[in-house]
């Protein structure tokens, strides 16, 4: 795995032109690499994100109308904070013209790019994030959204950033059991499309934990790559995109139940894979090969803090799944390492099942 | 002018598709009329929309998931007022594929249909308009929104209706002023782009006054029919669909030094038209015949409530206008009945001294 050092990925689909650039010492040179129309940016960034605001706003200077503090929690991810962003973009004279830059993890991202979806009928944003879930999953594709008292992003916009600066540094606070859990999404990225990266994910995975930076950026720029092609071919996820909900339908039952707090959204992601494995391996044709290499990773990823298992509670927040359309859940299963599929026959209780005897050692 | 009934308008313009129906009787058969994937609907009802909330109860019966009921006024329509609406919609199990309907004046299809943006990150809606305004302009071109304490329409989404349901039973409660006021928008249509039109509703403007249907509802559909060319080639408001501002640009300001409830938005509008048509003799070659005609149609729909013509009271409102870029005032000009063009070189000194001067006899 050789760094990739800066690399330009296009993140297109119509109407949208979107990039992504993944290399060490972006965010130094961020006039470069962020866009607006006008030249002019608010910057919405979290506190906890100081190590990649300083260097963009010294490479920013004056073009920054405003800078507004976002509060980071998945708690504090509602409508009324994305009002808290847009006051401070209006209240500093912001044009059609000119752009947001969210600087943080997913919340931030996903809070600023909503207000850049709403604000003056949308303008421009780019997305920074200061998290491998960030970097792997939550700026790419256009999901923008909030939560709300009755589930998760249940309010939102498609609205995909201009640019994507992904720098290790920004990386630098970063708890390390948020950078695990956040990896947990660029690995299940290669799992559904990828067996290549996989393979080479799975045997750097030492110096990826190490945090090691070119296999680290590799894996990352490969994850983005496949959600920027899956994403963009089916830009409001009415077919392949659901693939990326691989590990998500048993996943988010599992976090909305844990209240929240108690399981990191990777965290989550990866026992719902671990269950995914066992759903795949019945009706999937899953090999054994295949599904032990993924629970071997998962393993070292891990350990994960025990997730919640009675059916009792977990069964009103699958029935509440997003994805639900009139027809059922759609679920994601695994044929292969590198092939996934949307299976649509997969009943809440056979996920209950595999959700009893879900272990990852 | 013939009766159009029920005479379907196609509004299209990708990635969107919308008709608009426009016929006396639709409502008693809105089932026919409104669309929703799945079936299923939320309505989003003003409490002035009794005539027409009525028969669409009566026709979609049972597949009315939750019945909202919206405030109409300009005061309400904030993003708390969305919120609202969405707060029903999700706890009455909105999915993926079930539509919402917006039943008012064009605060509440302004709302709804934001709210119908933004819910699980955009489902369908439908509009009633029960107002003449709603019926010529504000439902048609996917423009939604919520006013903000600085200025109008400054948070939003473009979400075009799947469907938009004009029946001029909805017009029974309308009082004869907002009657009057939102005729402004459709004869504005007409006077932008379509001379013919323009000509035959000079003439049966009498009977238009006086509610005859058939002479109504050819304006009305010759207006949507502008509008929805005019907007559909052009979705995101880059070029020819700023012509619909013909007026608006001092409107706005004259609305919003009123404090919003002075003027209604159709007055401030028939009063930037006036100003309108004083610059565009003066830089657009507007012929007297052409100018006299418009001023006299806009002397049939008045009288008018004075507005505001202090320079000091409008100038902060006009050089806040939501239009401008970094490049300045985008302004409407009529060159002559049916032809109008974007102009960068009025200055807001120049829409001041045309509003010091405005009359209508």
């Amino acid at each position: 795995m050789s760094p990739p050092a800066p690399e330009r990925i296009p993140v297109s689909g119509p109407p949208f032109e979107s990039e992504a650039w993944v290399g060490p010492g972006l965010l130094a040179d961020a006039a470069r690499y962020l866009r607006s129309p006008s030249g002019r940016f608010v910057l919405a960034g979290a506190r906890s994100a100081a190590a990649a605001l300083d260097p963009i706003r010294r490479s920013l200077g004056g073009r920054i109308l405003a800078d507004v503090e976002v509060d980071d929690a998945e708690s504090a991810k509602t409508l009324s904070s994305v009002e808290k962003i847009a006051d401070a973009a209006i209240a500093a004279g912001l044009r059609r013209d000119d752009a947001l830059v969210a600087v943080g993890g997913g919340v931030a991202t996903d809070m600023a790019g909503f207000a850049a979806a709403i604000l003056l009928r949308g303008v421009a944003w780019n997305a920074v994030p200061t998290t491998t879930a960030g970097m792997a999953d939550a700026a790419i594709g256009g999901k923008t959204g909030v939560n709300h008292p009755l589930g998760k992003n249940l309010l939102g916009a498609f609205h995909p950033p201009a640019s994507i600066v992904v720098d290790p540094a920004a990386l630098s606070t970063l708890s390390d059991r948020d950078y695990r859990a956040g990896l947990v999404e660029a690995y299940k990225a290669a799992w559904i499309a990828d067996s290549t990266l996989a393979a080479k994910a799975q045997v750097a995975m030492p110096a990826i934990l190490a945090r090691e930076v070119p296999p680290l950026l590799a894996l990352l720029a490969g994850a983005i790559r496949i959600k920027a092609a899956i994403a963009g071919a089916d830009p409001k996820e009415s077919g392949r995109r659901r693939l990326l909900n691989f590990g998500h339908t048993l996943g988010h039952a599992l976090e909305a139940a844990s209240g929240f707090g108690g399981l990191k959204h990777g965290e989550a992601v990866a026992w719902g894979i671990v269950a995914a494995v066992t759903v795949s391996r019945r009706k999937a044709g899953l090999s054994d090969r295949d599904a032990a290499s993924v629970l071997s990773a998962l393993s070292a990823l891990g350990p994960f803090p025990e997730p919640v298992r009675d059916r009792r509670r977990l069964e009103p927040f699958l029935a509440r799944d997003k994805k639900a359309s009139s027809r059922g859940l759609a679920s994601i299963l695994l044929e292969r390492i590198g092939v996934a599929r949307v299976d649509e026959t997969v009943t809440p209780d056979e996920w209950l099942d595999a959700a009893a005897i879900m272990s990852v050692s």
